[in-house]
């Protein structure tokens, strides 16, 4: 069967050779008698594909020796309540830094463990942009500040993290990390599900500094206590295997791609064709402020709802799956990840431009 | 390559037609033009997936419309935090039956929450049996009784579940769950990770009573909270996608076996085998209590540790994998779950006859 056009937001398309090698290896790993699916985490096996990931993800994003990397279940969801819950007290206060529905999340669970400062949000513009350095409203007693790097539902961006000062940085980076270098020197801890442009949905990346465990109270639930993915290098309990193999293989894949500074570039022409062909004319428009833009989900509209259903209609009829915009806010989606292949991206805007003359 | 003789305790062996099934729409799931990787969790081709699980499931275990199924991550380790903070309260009291190491792991848990009555422990006999229903001290202000249906480690299992009047029963049912018939109406919760007879590593398995729900406090982080997961039917936020595929791919194959009776049946056919050849002569020595025996882990031990040695190392080398003990007691542990053939069973039996005559 010919594959899609894959626009999804996450879980999202993944590298062809990656899923070529998954299905190589189905019913036996190399020199293993046995699937991926079928060895014990205790395996020698599985050590060698977990020390692995954990390496080529330090090499790749220059993590620090400073920092722990973990590989963790539950998704950003359970971060939002395991930062607080480890770092947060009941008298204690946290910035948050609110750019869209997943930093207001993040908000709600942090508010059952302490007290929450808005340092900054842009809802009253329907988070259409990311907030200005100067717009911070910070306090100088906060245990951290959270910040949600890129917002898939409004299609905005940090272009980069906000200052913060001696303040620990607490970052959700689900769906830009990997997309581009970072400096990961700046950020006491920082989290990820995976299921954009790291592997399949099922494992959740953590970064953390160690320094900054030493803050975590006594008493907490031992799977929620960051301390014990630390010390038994997240094979406290059984990991969720597969989904660390498959992360192992795309980050495999993308040092072949050349790093993190190829995949950035990459994708920086994917979404520049695709923004210059919103602004080409006056029947698309899109809906994030020009510096704010994102460069993993580029958010547009049409002139009217009835004809953006019209599109996505005739979007699917012609092989593009992925397009509609959250159920929130409606509109047009395209999420490009660094598995999404350009000629998917040229392939939409010839779309978009045969529509636009049919339509405008 | 070829496949082994796997006898680990889990991350487990697999059903081949599983995998091959996997290994066929690893690209393409049939009609998609995606990876099973790559789908939405949103999307209709998920919904169906994982309806179809529940359905299943629901059909296999004859689980009452009273009860609901979910699909949740973290393991048997989150739940041991979950259930304490979901029905025990800070002044309440909860009876844990205590039959090995896990068990004590559910405790310490749920003794961070509130207070654990010890209703019965088999620890001062190295947990080499299961109480029996007249040991049981259990308290009538209980807010529920958790016991462990099957220990990995210790080689026992329960017969059957513990008689405990009107207190709400919980069961970490992990490491025999679909391996035969139950009544389900008996429980108003149990939970089993997939990676021994349901599926791969990543994805848990909660059935849990409606109205027990009722008893939930106010406050709860919302990932920790059964009742964001019931109202969400497991799309709270993103799931384990390919881990409940694999799980409905395995109840597909037992629901073709012939359904829990027949497993059952085998179950105990390839156990019955093992047993009687560690029974036939003095060289071997089954470690658990001959009416507490798991048909799930066989655990024995040779005349000395050093033979335990030889033995583990020649079976390495004749395809035996997975053989070893628990670290925390040596020795040896076969466990048959579903996927094993008996095939391997008989291999295995027959390594041990001539084992047994060149070492005795």
């Amino acid at each position: 069967m010919k594959r899609c056009h894959n626009f999804n937001a996450g879980p999202a398309v993944l590298p062809v050779p990656v899923l070529e090698r998954i299905r190589e290896e189905m019913l036996c790993l190399p020199g293993v008698g046995m699937s991926v699916l079928e060895i014990s985490h205790r395996s020698k096996t599985f050590e060698t594909i977990l020390s692995e990931t954990e390496n080529r993800l330090r090499r790749l994003l220059n993590v620090p020796e400073t920092h722990h990397i973990l590989f963790l279940q539950g998704g950003a969801s359970l971060q939002f309540s395991m930062v607080p819950l480890n770092f947060l007290t009941r008298d204690g206060v946290a910035d948050y830094i609110v750019t869209g529905s997943w930093s207001e999340k993040a908000v709600e669970e942090a508010r059952k463990i302490g007290r929450v400062n808005i340092a900054a949000t842009t809802k009253e513009e329907n988070y259409a942009r990311i907030p200005n350095q100067s717009e911070l409203r910070l306090d100088p007693q906060a245990a951290y500040v959270h910040f949600t790097s890129n917002n898939t539902i409004f299609g905005t961006q940090w272009p980069t993290e906000p200052e913060v000062g001696t303040t620990p940085l607490v970052c959700d980076a689900s769906s830009d990390f990997l997309s581009r270098p970072l400096d990961v020197s700046k950020y006491a801890l920082l989290y990820a599900g995976a299921q954009k442009n790291a592997g399949p949905a099922g494992v959740t990346i953590v970064i953390v500094r160690e320094d900054w465990l030493e803050r975590i109270p006594g008493g907490l639930p031992t799977m929620l206590d960051y301390r014990t993915h630390v010390k038994h290098r997240s094979l406290y309990n059984t990991p969720p295997v597969f989904a660390i193999y498959v992360v192992g293989l795309v980050l495999e894949y993308l040092e072949a791609q050349g790093g993190l500074a190829a995949v950035a570039a990459a994708s920086a022409e994917k979404a520049g064709k695709l923004y210059a062909a919103i602004d080409s004319g006056s029947f698309y428009r899109g809906t994030a402020e020009r510096n704010s833009r994102s460069l993993m989900n580029v958010c547009f509209r049409l002139p009217n709802p009835d004809l953006e259903a019209v599109f996505l209609r005739e979007a699917a009829a012609n092989g593009f799956e992925g397009l509609p915009g959250h159920r929130s806010v409606g509109g047009i989606r395209a999420s490009l990840y660094n598995a999404l292949p350009m000629e998917s991206v040229l392939a939409l805007i010839d779309f978009m431009r045969d529509f636009a003359r049919r339509h405008a």
